[in-house]
């Protein structure tokens, strides 16, 4: 091997689970303590404390595109690199990115990134941690809309949202909202109030899996926008939703017309 | 302690993953070397060995409700027991059908099962392992149906697509058919021929994470119904899906109309 035939490298994209490091799956431990290098938003960096002998790149939350070319670079010398996401990394987090990442290459970066060998690893994604301590909200048909109106249209999630509220399915949202946007979740409300029943079952499970973590469950029309923030998901139920005790679940049968 | 106030015993509605050991988190490992049984259907069984020294309690899988009755009437004795799921539980699967048994318990089940702690712990599901063996296909918005039409009306199934379809959700399909209803695919693609354009990309992961594990990815227009089977999730990607190299992807971001 010499400098022009690098050895091939990885690339692995993976999902750290909710928060709980015991939500990790087995694979993504092992993947982590043989890896050279780790790329992530600074606090999942943190995460990685004690599990490998790493070299860390943490970047800002909103250089992913740099942060997937940056990583291939590396990979492409041989290096054994993560990509850090939160949750699963194929719902809303690093795997997209990576692919539009090699998807615009130039023909300079597609021929350096040739060797790379690249896994997506899958996680514990957030709605799934949330719906396991509340009970089985999702326990039925649901969909899964991300709130933030950053990289699609206010218009387009609004109508996701009727729709998938006239179809009945239950919804799990990520990202209802932030300080940089603040009405994700708001603009949500009202179109559920506009579809649902009052007595629509909403769920908030915040910091799911961690020491701070809270579970509250109400009636859509005892819902206010506040109660959601950016490390809330929210969990709509559909129209057969109940609460048996301390519980939420979402029944598998669903009646005939 | 007498045989008039038991000890208090513990459920544990866990989820094994899809089928590689390895998928599973460390949480549910831990759960299942501390239990004293287990009760699940037969193949989730044969999973357990190695793992712990557990009373065994294999059944048939259209005994759930059964099922969930006499893993809470030993738990009420102050066992340390087990429900298994493939995937994750709350994910159609055991989950809601425990709660469902606890929703519609007599009040002598009420009193009895009064001290058993239950608790759900997460896996991860078929879908998003699926997912990450492919690329990202669900990496924006997207919605999970069941196509089996065992517990509900197949002209909800049917809705629930053509809307998945009009919102422009990527959809993974579960039990897409098997050999007692082997229409529900062959349904579901008469509505997305309907819905979507021809070169919609159509993923199928058969015996997904498992040694024999098959990936296909194909235009709407060229998929026939016995391309799914009862062991093969389907992904249907969005109106955005595309391939890059061998991955399928879909981007995080969706154009303004």
């Amino acid at each position: 091997m010499n400098a022009s035939t690098p050895a091939s490298g990885r690339l692995s994209v993976v999902g750290l689970g909710p928060g709980d490091a015991a939500l990790m799956t087995e694979q993504v431990r092992a993947t982590i303590a043989a890896a050279s290098d780790a790329f992530g938003y600074f606090p999942y960096i943190e995460r990685l404390q004690g599990l490998g002998h790493l070299q860390l790149h943490a970047s800002d939350n909103r250089e992913e595109l740099d942060r997937a070319r940056a990583a291939l670079d590396l990979a492409a010398l041989g290096r054994q690199v993560l990509m850090l996401s939160s949750g699963d990394p194929g719902v809303f987090a690093m795997a997209s990115a990576v692919f539009e990442v090699l998807d615009v290459a130039t023909p300079e970066q597609v021929q350096r990134w040739a060797t790379v060998d690249i896994a997506v690893q899958p996680g514990i994604t957030a709605m799934l941690a949330a719906a396991a301590r509340l009970g089985a909200p999702l326990g039925h048909d649901f969909c899964c809309i991300n709130l933030s109106d950053n990289l699609k249209p206010a218009a387009v999630i609004e109508k996701r949202i009727r729709l998938a509220a006239q179809a009945d399915f239950a919804m799990a949202f990520y990202n209802p909202c932030s300080t940089s946007r603040p009405e994700g979740f708001r603009r949500a409300l009202r179109v559920l109030a506009e579809e649902c029943e009052p007595g629509r079952l909403i769920c908030f499970a915040r910091n799911v899996s961690r020491p701070d973590e809270t579970l509250q469950v109400l009636p859509l029309d005892a819902v206010t926008p506040e109660m959601a923030d950016m490390r809330t998901v929210v969990i709509v139920g559909n129209s057969m939703t109940r609460q048996v005790g301390q519980h939420v679940y979402t029944p598998r049968s669903y009646p005939h017309a």
